[in-house]
């Protein structure tokens, strides 16, 4: 047990994580099987993310839209790997008040199928094109086994869904929209991941391929930190979206889709946290910069106070929280911060205002030091950012320590099990070896890394020949 | 039919309005009954609406946070009056896959019940309140007569939810809740409203009183652009909300709960609208400034469209777009414009240029004027104000103009029939008089304005004492 009351990453990563995310105010359990609720602090971080996430897919010539909840049961059947897909998951209304519904209604486990229909009356021409459509919403997937941000039964995203007049302008898009991911996770996220294509068996359901963006999480497994699919003309087809070509001809349009959800609020502490519990990346944390007053007396009080609104006015634009709560040691709040993973603590005492200085304290490294009171405005936002390409460091180190390029199944399932992380084996493309790997060491390929050299090889498991590594792992 | 394709306000107000919703591109009917889909010009409206209230709701210490779609049916059954307001417009999952569900899930017509059974392990004592929380969320009521924005199956909202140690305190929340919709509407939406108390028939299912703001459409029907809920104690009973207080003592919290939703954007519509289509306020216009260049030789077109660059470059921070369409005649263009009631628009051709000026037209009044060049940042602004300010003093003519203090049933009855409007009655409060005269004349009790003077009187249909006017009036 750490200070904070929550049992070690070593000892118990599972409960860890259930514990930090609950005694740190981030989310909890409700009422209803598999939906959590979102309490402030992890809501304020999930806006943060949404905030700038949305500017970068505005600054994409992306327009925000928003289309129904409900779906007609009818639209999900009509793309056939689609339904195979997502039937199981599926929550179907089938009353209003006391009324049968003739036609029931899904509850949109993602809207390929409502935008696409709706597209259809959209697009006429080449001049309609391309067309790029997001959506910010909530989603339901019905799941069994549920863990607060990475698999809930609702959870928020963003669906980006776009139309082309050709399958290269669709490529182009599919690979903006993962890189665009892979910038947001690098740059505010503080976290790197394998930008690559899925296998087959990966590939999401109706899509010709798939893109991800794959990342490591401190309990060394792959966590998916971001999609987007190629759909070719599949959907185009089942839903009739055409356009009338600059040559006069009608052809179906080509497509793509691109999500982000808060599950990426999981990622972020299954990447970031440590034994004193989260760590949260300055430029998106809910608070970036806690201040601590202490004074004893009612003389050191004032004081203090007057020193905290001359340095709230230095750190004016920044997101900082004075806590002032009574009956609570200063020792005691620290606990509670390193907690909630607020990156810079500024301790603020009458010794110190004495000499002209305040203590400013580092999340992620613990470390502390004095800082002139004239330099405070300056020197916490060049530690803020000190702090980002710190735990960028870390965690980039942390994925490089766990990738390991095997050439044998032996060696593979011995350093699965000693270590974990990455695998980047030859694999011969056959979705019969996946199968059989998956099943003896629960690893399944994450992706083919894009950054990674065209090489030659044979399969760890059947020796045929392979034109590539990929990446294997135990996954969320 | 204008200029727009658009039939007249006046003679056919209804067909108007579809019209110019579906026009202009801000929503339009879904393949899902009773509910819309918002397209990117309606979604970037409700952005602007969503960032400017979410500011204000921040200001005033509430939280962000998220609470699930689904609530289980018994919990909606535990405020007996809340469940017979909502039970038959209630959308119920009983599926999930294949698989019955043992105990159905409604999707969340309003967030009362989920929330409240959730605060009560949020709040032990009395250190814990006030507690503000506030979601932006989707909400479901299945409507069978529907109208894009103004009435629709689905549609996006914020609700705010306090809990309070007192009476009193929870009697200021909900004032500050609706004076806070009032300056919303008068500083960003240029709308004037009657802030005043619910009759006991059109207050909120499970409330004690409710306020609201009333407004005037164009057909001279009120339309509520927000209410504010006085829950007093009867939730916090039935979902066990207690805290204990500073006498050491168990009590039921005081509860508020306040909302507006996309149903603002109709209210702004049939408020501001006109025969030639939309009005936006400048402050929340998707598009403030189109600026219309005019070219007709390729000469011509290098020329203004490096004005064109310094243009934009002046009006830095400000919503502007450039309508560079080919094959389209800059008519055509200035005609569409207004049809999206874009504030302002900038002509630039060849001539102008020469001149040094641009022309500025204002869509509010059609006035026209030459502005040079070096003028045009600060004009820009300083007219975007003055159209504000001149919008709302119309809408404001137009309520009052519309505002009938009457004595009599009969004159009431006439001038109901003749004009429309508001009609200040007094009425003696029994509902058995307010239900008779709805089924008469369409009229329902709008609100008891709360700046209306006390006033004793009778009741213009039995006669007996009255307290006080009453508006009343047909409503959306």
């Amino acid at each position: 047990m750490s200070k904070q009351g929550l049992p070690t990453q070593h000892d118990d990563f599972s409960q860890w994580y259930t514990d930090v995310v609950r005694h740190a105010q981030m989310a909890d359990y409700s009422p209803v099987a598999g939906c959590m609720v979102i309490k402030p602090y992890g809501y304020a971080l999930w806006e943060n993310m949404q905030r700038q996430l949305d500017t970068m897919i505005k600054a994409a010539g992306v327009q925000n839209a928003y289309f129904p909840l409900f779906i007609p049961q009818s639209y999900i059947l009509k793309e056939a790997q689609h339904v195979e897909g997502f039937a199981p998951e599926l929550a179907t209304v089938t009353h209003v008040g006391e009324e049968k519904l003739e036609d029931p209604l899904v509850v949109r486990p993602t809207s390929e199928t409502i935008m696409y229909a709706t597209f259809k009356d959209w697009i006429q021409s080449y001049r309609d094109l391309p067309l790029k459509i997001n959506q910010w919403a909530n989603v339901v997937r019905m799941e069994k086994r549920t863990r607060l941000f990475l698999r809930t039964t609702e959870f928020l995203w963003q669906e980006g869904h776009t139309c082309h007049a050709t399958r290269e302008e669709a490529e182009t898009e599919v690979l903006r929209a993962i890189r665009m991911y892979e910038d947001f996770a690098r740059d505010y996220m503080a976290i790197p991941g394998y930008v690559g294509k899925k296998s087959p068996s990966e590939t999401f359901a109706g899509a010709e391929y798939t893109l991800t963006i794959e990342c490591l999480s401190r309990d060394m497994k792959a966590i998916q930190a971001g999609t987007s699919h190629h759909l070719g003309q599949n959907f185009a087809k089942a839903f009739d979206v055409q356009f009338q070509s600059t040559e006069n001809t009608q052809e179906f349009v080509w497509q793509t889709s691109w999500g982000v959800s808060t599950r990426l609020v999981g990622a972020l502490i299954v990447i970031h946290g440590d034994d004193k519990g989260l760590q949260m990346p300055p430029r998106i944390a809910p608070i970036q910069v806690i201040i601590v007053p202490i004074a004893r007396t009612e003389e050191d009080k004032a004081l203090v106070d007057a020193k905290v609104s001359e340095l709230q006015t230095q750190l004016e634009g920044l997101r900082v929280h004075v806590d002032t709560r009574d009956g609570m040691s200063p020792g005691a709040k620290f606990y509670e911060w390193e907690l909630k993973g607020v990156p810079l603590k500024i301790e603020v005492g009458p010794r110190d205002i004495a000499n002209g200085v305040v203590v400013l304290g580092r999340r992620d490294t613990g470390e502390k030091e004095q800082v002139s009171f004239a330099d405070v405005g300056s020197k916490v936002r060049s530690t803020l950012d000190a702090v980002h390409e710190a735990m960028y460091a870390r965690a980039l180190a942390w994925r490089d320590e766990y990738t390991h390029t095997v050439d044998t199944y032996e060696e593979f399932k011995k350093l699965l099990e000693e270590k974990g992380g990455f695998f980047a084996l030859h694999w011969c493309g056959d979705a019969a070896c996946e199968a059989s790997i998956k099943e003896e060491t629960k690893a399944t390929t994450r992706c083919r890394p894009l950054n990674f050299p065209q090489e030659k090889g044979t399969c760890v498991y059947c020796g045929k020949e392979s034109e590539g590594r990929i990446l294997f792992a135990k996954a969320y």
